[in-house]
């Protein structure tokens, strides 16, 4: 079932490691079918150079395993939680990528600095509070979830207009229409990453709000004219 | 028409590739026929890899596009200002690569801090200003041009020596002769702004004039005797 | 005698190559075969690319040699006083690995900042004191050897969990239970102290005890589910 | 004339593209034949890819070309001015690689933070003082040579120990034995430069006198046992 799906996730999962997002088996790419409410994910704990698109899981949005022969990723409570907090989006990357793994574990947000950054999100990407000791002890990976949406939405960030966020103390979840577009939205994260990362180090600087609000609006306004679709 | 130049725009904008200095799509080279004033760039958001020579779009020096199927690079009015005022240049590169972009989001030039940078130009590679409002409100492309020539003449900076401008908050316009050394300038200026920044973090340091001045001329004066030409 | 061994340490030297912790001959993995207390190490100052599986060198725990024809790493005492002061472990790497050698320069520990650092030791990476003068003229490998062990037996460390030490003014030795995950932990460690070199720029951060213990724990414990094996 | 050493200057200049110090043109490796001081160097701005063995060009210790038909690099007077002062090496490079460079803009030596330093040099990789206008102004490149040889002189540095200099304001030149030496030296000491930069970024650190001495004696000390030479 869902071959198109798994073989798009599983594409999406190497992209990864393309992207030099990630080292060893860490890392993961998971979709959904949003007519039939089924996520497809990355098993856990296996080597990418020998995953094939048949050993992706298929689960329900409630977690229910419903084709496959391998544990889902570990990280599969919080890739399901995103998929119902977040209704518009289709696919969701998690890296353990070093610059932004760096702004996770400074416990800071990626403030934009510049268009490259308002080429991809309008506003700063969110870090995540702590999570509490029971929220660890317990459901851990759901309460990640949680967190990121509950900061999205006490802060009254639009999670299309901001495809990721930094979980405190760990790394980035990131999302798109697609796999595809999460894993290529997770590289883009990195660089801005650095980017931020190299700046702040140069004495900071935060970019204009109206350049800002030009760099989104013509990628991904109503009026957008960057590419070849308008 | 201008089929050898479409050649070298194309091979140019595969060199920011080779060159490791765009992700994706971003990132674009132009050239220009000086004699018939007729602008060659390429198309906005295509891959790389994808991309033929037939792809790229001839445009006249006032933006009006004489032959080509797609779109122009949305960065093209800022190339065109950049001919209009700039008589010498060639070709014009814009890319995001990440130690200029740094110093764009901080707001600084790039200080001569020693011979690497005194090869490439006779002085600091300049930040141009914020833009207004209004000027990123409308015609923020070609004011984006405006802003650099501005600086250049405000400033009394020799565009033939000094051939880099970092946009405020934005990122590196480089050029040359033709599309091919504005591509390799491009990859230059990555590698002295990277120097740059790993300078200012040992404390800084600023090459003395006429060290300066030595070796921009030994290489690009009119004595110069670097190379195989003199 | 012990082909098998002599192949996998072979194998584990080849990853530092692979995983681009090592330039020139610099770094070296053993294993021991604790039935028979064996121990196969790389021989001294050889290229990578030239080295076989049979010019690997076999000792006794006390550094007599068994067989080999070329003179063992010149860190071979290190590796034995690592073997027989910690009895569980099966391979030991060391490298000059860039981000660790700075920590171990900076003669600071490396402390967990996040969950990818928890995902692989649990707590510090200790940086050892300083060897005294008559310990750096008179049996060095051996004393630094002594040194790592002593760090972790006087501060109530378990070297089951936490798989590096940091030599001060040198740089990381790493262990695992097999030369292959001696290997593997070597790269790891460097992605961690790369990910903390990171943090501290940007002002630093520890991660929460609970998410330290839940995350080592999720790999590691009793009641580990992450990967395949549970 | 002296094939053997073009093709050794020749080899040795591909190196440095193959440890990735130079980008473009820049860096240049010679090597000089003691019994008949003749010198080696590469040609001025040539394509490494374009570059044979043929095209080294064959200098008098004067400087006079007695073979070739380029010109030779436009640092050829430093070359041979090392040779002239420091009677026992064999091969000399010249690179602008990034930490090195770094350090020498910052106008700051590189102080042994650790073993990997002691392994290569005993003490720290001076930096020159700034060349003066007249010394800039006339016989430029032979002054390079003389301000490095009258550093170590005047401080009393063995330039057999310490097999490299920075060039205030500019850059590392560095030395060995024979061409193919010096370009491994150029590797090793952009290594050993990229971590006293970390190490200065976590604080700093020196490594004991008594550490530096082993280390380097234990590779280069007459009772050496590193490799398998001994």
């Amino acid at each position: 079932m869902l071959e198109n799906l798994k073989k798009m996730v599983w594409e999406a999962n190497l992209k990864l490691v393309e992207y030099k997002l990630v080292l060893f088996t860490w890392g993961n790419v998971s979709g959904i079918d949003r007519d039939r409410n089924l996520v497809v994910i990355k098993p856990s704990g296996v080597e990418y150079s020998e995953m094939k698109p048949e050993d992706m899981v298929v689960l329900t949005l409630d977690g229910e395993i419903v084709e496959g022969n391998l544990n889902p990723s570990s990280d599969t409570p919080t890739h399901l939680e995103l998929y119902r907090r977040f209704p518009d989006i289709g696919g969701v990357a998690h890296t353990h990528s070093a610059f932004a793994v760096a702004y996770a574990q400074a416990q800071r947000d990626i403030e934009c600095a510049g268009t490259t950054h308002a080429d991809f999100a309008y506003g700063s990407i969110p870090c995540t509070r702590n999570l509490k000791r029971r929220e660890i002890e317990n459901d851990y990976e759901l309460n990640t979830g949680r967190v990121i949406a509950e900061h999205f939405e006490e802060n009254g960030i639009d999670y299309n207009a901001v495809p990721a966020a930094l979980v405190c103390s760990h790394g980035p979840f990131i999302w798109g229409k697609d796999p595809l577009e999460a894993a290529k939205n997770a590289a883009v994260l990195e660089e801005i990453s650095k980017m931020a990362y190299l700046t702040d180090a140069l004495g900071g600087g935060i970019a204009d709000k109206h350049i800002q609000k030009k760099h989104y609006e013509r990628k991904h306004g109503p009026d957008a004219y960057y590419g070849q679709n308008r």
